[in-house]
């Protein structure tokens, strides 16, 4: 990285996590076989041009250095001090930093955040002497703070230990410091090259967001590449992504936890509580960053994000063409795409007649398959330039046999003559490849090594949209004291978003004579700000045919709740028309502790849970995306032409997403938690209809 | 491969497909940039020490050697003929093989079963050549059959012409060609070397399954590699894959077509019908084939198979303990075998004592991270050996940090001197490291580069059973002219089986006074052997409460049924008392054309299908496998203990599948199709019963 500085000035963040003019070992060992030996040697290997001071209160020489007995006794304050010290140790050279005003502290060790109770009173403590004097601290846990263009190489983590280092335009930052290693190595092996790299580590004081925002201005960093263990710090994220977004810089992610099992490890590695992934998902789309699945998509996706920016949010279609050699070769990329949701079309009449006019020979299908006849480089380039001008494409991949392997003039140079289209052109190649790799690399046309990675990449690049502005999210309403409201109060804050609620009475529970605004038969349900979960203290009466019956189901209900909450009298129930519809769904809102508001439309009853057939999206949408939403849902089926049902209203059920997922700009009312279960979805033309509701205020 | 032979006799097929002593090259072309002119130049390249007779009615010579004008002007009869004309003129040259009692022809044309009904024609004269003579067919559209050995280059694939290919244990039967050399050129890339390689083709004569048994004998071969299209005469590829498992020979498999896109490509390239992918997985389990879902997985998981035999179907435990020196990359693996249902298991109190013991410093989490500390030979040994002799784990996978790169004696050396143990070890490297993956594949240790190729091995090799015997399998009646059954005499067949159904009577539709068994309400329903949905032709009346209702219904089932069928005289309709259950599932048996007897279990109604929710075994199959039907199926939870729901009669649905699957078996009966749909679940000790049911007979 060239961060610019003036040496008169106090370093700038960036400057002093990244290219501090010089750097403090705290506890630098002169025993080569501990890892508080490596930063020194790794620093000097490189060829690091700031100065070092390392510090070892027991030796006045570390590995042939003159060593300084503590911070407070170096002829200046350093940049950056990285204290490769044991837990309790690392507190105390920490508030030596903090008191001679060094600007940033490396903590390597461990035992905070992951450190039970204990380790939160360090945390603790580290925060408070953060926010007392402006110190900023990377870790704990942390691995360090790489910065391969200037050789700052501030880190304990072997593989820096490498030389040849492969140096480039992507900056890692990542929750595992011992990722980083693999990522550099095997980065390498793909002629890919880093900026910088940071491990993050628990993130107590500077977060990733904060770290990666630091670099954006530097002109050598072009793209971003993020290891996470879960949403830490999301408004930071959000932050520096909408700013990467500005400035064309991509950010491709992966992030652990799709399974409960590994969830729980990210818990018990950092501390840090892993969400639900789905809502994880939703907040990377919303900010424009690529999520990859398989590990070297990671390394191998940030061509393809350089050469298809975010596409606009109109642009929905996710339709790709084909080109192969090899069929077999090129079927495994399409049934990988095709179960991500990707459309692997058929070329149009038009585009075929103009490839057999070119003279590609070829069946039309689902794929132009060349075949081994068509391996050469004028069939495959006229192929590639018929298909990547068809409009009925967003982008096309090439899958080249074996011949990309010793003669990739045949079908992987007309690959890298034809990538300067308008659309992006992709290629996997099938045999192993290494110099038809390196050729495309070099040319910049992005390449895939298997299937499974092009098909991640390509879904990843087509489903990224530019991030949503920054709205005033209100992450920490979540933990704040809360209010139920009762139905009625719930439905009228439905009403005033627009959306309908089923008519609905609320009748004193002494009540003498009952006349109802509509016919039996009616629901009786237990009306309280109190009690959420009605049904489960028996406070749901339904089918009541006529008002001898009401009046004793309104018995019933009050006898229940006597027996299970002795303390709570209830004084009215709410009486409802027995309604039903096509069918029922599950809509809520809810803010989120790290991705914020949050949107959810979901299968009703037992399988939202059964068969997790939910979406979510960050709060607010707008109508495509609530259209969106619906289409992701596989119960939305019953409603749109199931085996001849009647069609359900949708665009009704899409206003109401709409309007639920404006509580998140409703700047009049403090909404936790609203889920409307059921939503009666009624025939096209007829509305959907809230049938309960429950509102939790912050 | 050293097939053995006595040159006085006829070579078997094995010899004459895989080890000819001769081997003539019809349309040998003398223009080295034909496709044609290749396999002499790869034979003579690979130094093949048979005889080779190119064949060119053009020329003397073809590439500098005597060519001959016809095969009948040969000197002796050749073992293999490699066909390299097209398609009209192949059809010729194989009718000429078969008069002069050639033992087997490769045809490089396609044109046949992808030709629509021109190509069928020509199939079914070269299947009638076949028949007649004893020719034995290699295709058409096979790219040829390769002994590395023996330096038997029968082949037009580029590939081949690479010097040094790698020569190993494995043999390859595709049903692509091209994938070939992706196949061989990747296996070198690792070290990984082959005895043999097919292309299968169409398989209109000699199928995949006869291919691979024709070498089973064959000590030079050890393990089976099948990248498959579709499931093909599945017959030939259990005979197969029964004598591989009793030479304790494994076999992995790389199915197409899990998307609906990609099922349509193997349709058009082949003219197979593509069928499920759920079959086919039940049908490859079934034949103890080990099916992995990676590419990459296909070339890296025979080791791992070679260390852990097919398990015995007692087994039914997955349980992995991972051993790491980098918590984030063991995530990625703890992340993918949780998605495939593999346990990662937390060692028990007694093995952290004994790793404690060992002097392994490790925290008492679901995974032994021994962290950068403990990246040492002595503690990664020790912790090792105490998990693998731990009897909580059925397998042991470590996952190695970036000392694998350059100090693989760290972390490496310990996993390759522990991984003779009685349990199989893998590992799963982090970095690039070539050296350290050479050392482990050098000394067998089951080893992988990314994360997702180490959980779908793992996967599959834990899944992995001994194939079940053939059984007398029915493929053929799915064919053949079908009778069904109305559903009095199909609940007659069930309950045979030992499957409850609930009371039912027939009833005249002209009675005149109507007396039950069993009291009101009840459902009316068609019984007719000729119409099998009864809904759509309004045949069925629900909740009919007494007898002049069930009169009426009747009658307007008679009249429905008149309406829709007009020359269908309606004599019997059948009457059942209304019956509710805590839920209802579908239980099926069909004969798959290619599969052949199958029992599935579905969740019922339109969340078969919205969900596809179901699951599959070839039948029959025994209670321990009924259950694990069971528990596949997400709505299960529902009858087990979900949300305090009482819980539903397991037990006997477990014996219901069971029975049901017995069809497969029953010499008394053909049936091509029983379904029973709904299958009422009844609560613990209530048992199961059918309410409808439909049987189609052969």
């Amino acid at each position: 990285m060239s961060v610019q500085r003036d040496n008169a000035t106090k370093p700038t963040l960036g400057q002093a996590l990244l290219a501090p003019r010089s750097i403090a070992l705290v506890g630098a060992s002169d025993d080569v076989s501990k890892t508080s030996a490596r930063p020194l040697q790794y620093l000097r290997r490189a060829g690091y041009e700031g100065t070092v001071y390392p510090i070892n209160p027991r030796r006045t020489t570390v590995l042939g250095e003159a060593a300084w007995p503590s911070l407070s006794e170096l002829p200046s304050v350093p940049d950056h001090a990285f204290i490769l010290t044991p837990t309790e140790e690392a507190v105390e050279a920490a508030a030596e930093c903090a008191r001679l005003g060094v600007p940033v502290a490396t903590i390597l060790a461990s035992g905070f955040s992951e450190g039970g109770a204990e380790g939160a009173k360090l945390v603790a403590r580290l925060q408070a002497l953060c926010a007392e004097t402006g110190l900023r601290i990377l870790g704990p846990s942390s691995l360090g703070a790489i910065n391969l263009r200037r050789k700052t190489i501030i880190t304990a983590n072997a593989a820096f230990a490498e030389p040849d280092l492969p140096t480039g335009g992507i900056f890692v930052a990542s929750h595992s410091g011992s990722l980083l290693g693999a990522l550099i190595s095997r980065g390498k092996a793909r002629n890919v090259g880093f900026a910088g790299l940071v491990s993050v580590g628990n993130e107590i004081n500077l977060s990733l967001g904060e770290i990666c925002s630091a670099t954006l201005d530097d002109p050598d960093i072009t793209s971003y590449m993020l290891f996470l263990e879960s949403i830490r710090h999301a408004q930071d994220i959000r932050a520096f992504a909408i700013e990467a977004a500005a400035r064309g810089k991509p950010v491709v992610a992966y992030k652990l936890g799709r399974s409960a099992a590994a969830a729980e490890l990210a818990l018990s590695h950092t501390g840090a509580l892993a969400g639900e992934d789905d809502i994880a998902a939703a907040f990377l789309a919303d900010c424009g960053i690529a999520r990859v699945f398989n590990f070297e998509t990671l390394i191998e996706t940030l061509p393809l994000l350089q050469r298809l920016p975010p596409r606009p949010t109109a642009a929905r279609t996710k339709r790709v063409g084909v080109v192969t050699t090899t069929g077999g070769g090129a079927a495994m990329v399409v049934d990988e795409m095709s179960m991500r949701g990707i459309e692997v079309n058929k070329a149009s009449d038009e585009t075929f007649a103009r490839l057999t006019k070119a003279g590609v020979a070829a069946h039309h299908e689902r794929i132009i398959d060349l075949t081994l006849a068509g391996t050469r480089y004028d069939t495959m380039k006229a192929a590639l330039d018929t298909m990547l001008s068809a409009p009925e494409f967003d982008l096309v991949v090439a899958v080249i046999g074996s011949s990309a392997r010793f003669q990739p003039e045949l079908a992987v140079k007309p690959v890298i003559d034809s990538a300067s289209s308008a659309k992006p052109l992709v290629t996997f190649l099938v045999p192993d490849a290494p110099k038809a790799l390196r050729m495309l690399t070099g040319a910049g046309v992005p390449n895939f090594r298997t299937p499974e990675s092009c098909a991640d990449a390509v879904s990843a690049a087509l489903l990224r949209r530019m991030p949503t502005a920054q709205s005033k999210l209100r992450h920490n309403i979540a933990a704040r004291a809360t209010k139920q409201l009762d139905e009625i109060a719930a439905y009228g804050l439905l009403k005033k978003l627009g959306i309908e609620h089923a008519p609905a009475v609320a009748v004193d529970v002494h009540a003498d004579t009952i006349s109802l605004p509509f016919s039996y038969p009616v629901a009786v349900k237990l009306l309280s700000e109190k009690i959420a979960h009605k049904t489960e203290v028996g406070g749901v009466v339904l089918n009541v045919e006529n008002e001898a019956q009401l009046k004793s189901a309104i018995q019933r209900i009050v006898g229940n709740v006597k027996a299970s909450h002795p303390d709570l009298s209830v004084s009215q129930v709410l009486v409802q028309p027995m309604t039903s519809g096509l069918g029922e769904l599950l809509l809520g809102y809810r803010v989120d502790p790290e991705a914020g508001p949050i949107v959810l439309l979901a299968a009703g009853g037992i399988f939202t849970e059964i068969y997790r057939d939910r979406s979510v999206r960050l709060a607010p949408v707008d109508l495509d995306t609530a259209r969106d939403m619906i289409s992701e849902l596989s119960i939305s089926r019953i409603f749109t032409g199931f085996r001849n049902k009647p069609l359900g209203d949708m665009d009704a059920l899409a206003r109401a997403i709409v309007s639920i997922s404006q509580l998140a700009v409703d700047e009049n009312v403090a909404v936790v938690d609203a889920e409307v279960n059921p939503l009666m979805i009624n025939r096209v033309g007829e509305g959907v209809v809230a049938v309960d509701a429950l509102v939790t205020l912050a």
